[in-house]
C-alpha cells in the first residue's frame, strides 16, 4: 500500500476522514504514525495529498486531508484480454491497474474455459484487486472493466468504434511484426488468454484492422506478457 | 508446457527417450498424440527439436528424439534481486527462466526479512520453478542461481568483478534517470526488494558504478517490475 485511498464516504467533514477498515490497520501496522505525522493519502477518482494524523486510538485513524495534486497519467490504451483463469485473473487485474491501463475488455476466446466466467472473482472482487493495484502504484482512478462473453459479436459490433483512431495491435508469436516502440500514442492492444487466439480469432482481429506484433520468440504467460508489452509500447 | 524438457536419464538407446512423470501426464491429457505424432521437445541445456511417438502404454510414453537447433538466445544479463518474499519468489523465478535471464543473484538488503533465507522454496524448489519457467518458453537452458545472505561484503568484493565490463544499472525511482533503450548490451541490473533499498543501499551500489534508473512514476511489485525492465532493456 504506497497510497493509502480515501472514499467520499470516509469523509466525517470537509476535510477530515476517518478509517476504520483495513486502511486503518495498515497505518497502525506499518506506518505507526505520530500525532502530527503526514501520511500519503488519495481521493479515489481524485487528488492526490497528505492526511495530517489527528487523532489515533484503538479502532481508528482520524485524518486531515489536504489534496494537491494529480495522479500519475494514464495509459492511452484500451487492452483486450482473453479472460484469464481466475487466481491469475487476480493478479492480472492488480498488474493492469497498477500499470495505468483504464479501459480494460475481458473477452471470450475459444481458449477460454466456460467455467471461468462463472468466477467469483469475476462477479464479487474485481474492484478489490483493481484497488490493490492502485494502492501499489500510487493512483487513484478506478479503471473501467468490460465483460464481453461472445468474441464474434464483439469483434464485429462494438471494436470498430472502440479501435477507431487508434494504432490496433494483437500480441500473436506467428506471422508478427516486431513490436513498435513508438511513445504516447493511443492504442488497443489485443492479448490471447493462455495457448492464445486461435487462427480465426487472428483472423478476425486483422480483418478489424489489428496488426499482429510480437516481443521475440519466448512464449511469456498473459501475467508476463501484460507488463512487458505495456512497457515495450509505452516508454516513459 | 509448450516445451517438453528432457533430461539425460529419460533416454533408453541413443535417440529413445521414455517418459513416466508429469510430462507424460501432461502429453496424455493435452497432446493426446497419435502414434507417429511429432511433439515439440528439447534437452536440459540442450538443443530443441521434436519427439516422434513410438509407443503410448497407460504408464508411459516412448520418444524417437531428433535434435536440430538452438534454444532462444540469451539475456545479455546479470539480475540482481533483493530477495522477493516465497509466494513471490516462484513466480519470479519462473518469470526470470521464462524471460531468458541465466545468471540470477538473490542477495540480502534491509528490507528483506531474514525468515525468507529459510523457505522452503528456496532450499528445495528453485529448480522446479526454473524448469517451470524454459518450458513456459520453449527454452532449454537452465539459469543459475547464486544466494548471497550479506549485502556488503557481496557488493564490496564480489559485484566489481561480476559487473565488470557491463552497463551497471539499479532500478530505483528516485533520483533516477530514465530506463535506457539501448540493445544488446552487456548489463548487470539490480532491482530491490518489496519497498525497495535503502539509501545506504542504493549509495553502495552507486559507488560500485550502478546508474539509478527507473521507469515512470508509479511503483511496481517486483513481479511486474522484473518484465517491464527486461522488455524495456532488450529490446527485440
Amino acid at each position: 500500500m504506497n497510497l493509502i485511498i480515501l472514499f467520499e464516504s470516509d469523509f466525517t467533514h470537509f476535510d477530515i476522514a476517518q478509517l476504520e477498515d483495513r486502511r486503518f490497520q495498515h497505518i497502525t501496522s506499518i506506518h505507526k504514525p505520530e500525532i502530527g505525522q503526514n501520511l500519503k493519502v488519495g481521493l479515489l477518482n481524485g487528488q492526490i495529498g497528505y492526511g495530517e494524523v489527528l487523532k489515533l486510538d484503538s479502532s481508528s485513524v482520524t485524518l486531515r486531508v489536504s489534496l494537491e495534486r494529480n495522479p500519475p497519467q494514464a495509459l492511452p490504451l484500451t487492452l483486450l484480454l482473453g479472460l484469464p483463469r481466475p487466481k491469475m485473473l487476480k493478479r492480472v487485474l492488480q498488474t493492469v491497474s497498477t500499470m495505468g491501463v483504464k479501459e480494460l475488455y475481458l473477452i471470450n476466446s475459444y481458449r477460454v474455459d466456460k467455467s471461468y466466467w462463472g468466477s467469483p472473482v469475476l462477479e464479487k472482487q474485481i474492484n478489490e484487486h483493481l484497488l490493490l493495484g492502485l494502492e501499489q502504484a500510487g493512483d487513484t482512478v478506478m479503471p473501467n472493466i468490460h465483460l464481453r462473453k461472445r468474441f464474434k459479436p464483439f469483434v464485429e459490433d462494438e471494436l470498430p468504434a472502440i479501435s477507431q483512431g487508434s494504432r490496433s495491435l494483437v500480441a500473436h508469436p506467428y506471422n508478427a511484426s516486431t513490436c513498435p516502440e513508438t511513445a504516447n500514442i493511443k492504442t488497443t492492444l489485443a492479448i490471447g488468454p493462455e495457448g492464445g487466439f486461435i487462427d480465426y480469432e487472428v483472423e478476425k482481429l486483422n480483418q478489424c484492422g489489428f496488426d499482429s506484433i510480437h516481443i521475440g520468440e519466448r512464449i511469456l504467460r498473459v501475467e508476463t506478457a501484460v507488463p512487458a508489452l505495456l512497457s515495450r509500447l509505452f516508454p516513459v
